[in-house]
């Protein structure tokens, strides 16, 4: 097994979806990333959280074998996100209130034991951060990862740029990679944000799964099917949390590792909309995972044409007539 | 082989993309489901043309080996319809004219052979004609799908309802099913608009593929990946037209028919929109489409899991340290 460090946010959420509400909520890019991928690797938290960051809250991540040495505790308050989702359509949010507090002034700064870490995710954080991250590192990860948002895609494009010049995996929303190559088309918007640095994009597109570009290989993901979404914040982050945990697991990084990395991650990604924070997250089975790779595996598969094989055509076409 | 009939619209079409025009070109819904499973099966056309079709548009159909002996033609001019698409997303288009002209009279009245067909697809015409060409059948189809549109889902609804009591499969556009059914969650409303009759849906979702319901089956087909879409028009009589064709080949209505089924439907819809009318379906040969399902096999393909294997675990989880 390898080790696995990701550096970005642990939050206080309070979400209002169709299904409830939830006030101070653990949350934050980091935190769902590190306890999805707790499933299946080690994992190391750097991020920064406030004098009021409970210690139940510590428990919870450290009792899923997370290591918390990274986790700084400054004088303030814990990062304060408020949204509200629309309640008939979850693809739909209003942010009410962001209080950045010790999060305002974070920069990462990594022990040595994280410097070498094999698998490295740099959570959606000021890009200028994530390079110096990396440039952090003691030696190049054997694998480097990078999610964003719209904020950098629009106001920061050009720290983004030279950011992801480094990194090996690139996560976006369709939306955000539209938007930062100026292609419509997914796929030539998936060529020109690989032509930028990053080997493979992962193009998250929510309930029609993701599409992952990797070289010349093209792998469509769909969603696991939920007839009930509860809260859908920190599923982009467990579907990262679950490629890259059975990743830096298995150290895999052939062409079909990437494939089922990908539907890890959507297997995750469902899971975490199951519940508001990470609720679903703390009841959940090993078997239960499984059964939903396997459910995924149901829902995609059909008979493939042997070597030779070749469609049915019409039986008696007659030309010209 | 079973016969295959299609009652709907051979219009002309006037349309504008990002990629070019054409002025007044061979379209309509029959038309397009005709060629693209004229591939797969024998197949009859019932619609209505004026005094305006051209003689090389009637060879070209007939040159494919379409049954034209249903295709009236009426006084007065064929059905025209005249649209532009957004250049940069062709999610997006603008009705600039429709002349309903000789369609707008249409009361399909079919010849005894027409009415023993073993599969039938009910185009997008109104309610009522498609519930009125069902009840010219001597004898249930084998197989009925019905295609609609969101003018008779918002203003014919009582009237759509009653006709689709009748159907085998239906087809909606993913927008489409949910303003239906009133349901935002694709698996709730697909559960809802199979309640009311059909017992397969195929939700359309454009670039992102389809989802197919089949009584407990759930199936993800995937859209093969373009980068360069020249005219959309057609792409879902084509899915449908491939999907049908297949199954009147071979008679097959297993789970596994109707999955393979909706990959072909997805091989014929992106060659539809490769061009403009019916034009890349001109020069379109059998190897390329076995050539295109091949490929879809290839990018949904992951290794499953073996009937005793698990997913790796994290191999140390220390609880609650």
């Amino acid at each position: 097994m390898k080790s696995l460090l990701v550096v970005g946010s642990v939050a206080y959420d309070s979400v209002t979806t169709g299904s409830g509400s939830r006030r101070n909520a653990l949350g934050g890019s980091a935190m769902y990333f590190s306890v999805s991928s707790s499933f299946f690797s080690e994992v190391s938290i750097v991020a920064v959280v406030g004098e009021d960051f409970s210690s139940d809250d510590h428990g919870f991540l450290s009792g899923r074998g997370i290591d918390l040495s990274g986790l700084e505790i400054a004088e303030g308050k814990t990062f304060r996100w408020e949204g509200v989702y629309d309640p008939t359509n979850v693809n739909y949010r209003e942010t009410i209130d962001t209080q950045l507090n010790v999060f305002g002034d974070f920069s990462p700064k990594l022990a040595n034991s994280h410097r070498k870490s094999d698998f490295l995710f740099l959570a959606n954080i000021d890009p200028t951060l994530q390079l110096q991250v990396l440039k952090q590192m003691t030696r190049r990860p054997k694998l480097v990862a990078l999610d964003t948002m719209n904020f950098w895609i629009d106001d920061h494009r050009e720290s983004l740029a030279k950011t992801i010049e480094n990194v090996d995996v690139l996560f976006m929303d369709e939306e955000e990679v539209k938007s930062f190559t100026g292609e419509e088309n997914v796929i030539r918007a998936a060529k020109a944000a690989r032509d930028m640095g990053p080997r493979i994009l992962v193009v998250k597109k929510g309930e029609h799964g993701v599409l992952l570009f990797n070289e010349g290989d093209v792998f469509a993901a769909p969603a696991f099917p939920l007839d009930n979404v509860i809260d859908p914040t920190g599923a982009g982050d467990s579907f990262a949390g679950g490629f890259m945990g059975y990743l830096a697991n298995v150290g895999d990084l052939s062409a079909e590792g990437f494939r089922r990395a990908s539907i890890i991650g959507s297997v995750m990604g469902s899971f975490a909309v199951e519940g508001f924070s990470a609720e679903r997250f703390q009841s959940l089975k090993h078997e239960e995972i499984d059964e939903r790779f396997r459910g995924i595996a149901g829902i995609t598969a059909f008979k493939p044409l042997d070597n030779d094989e070749k469609l049915p055509k019409r039986s008696s076409l007659k030309m010209g007539k």
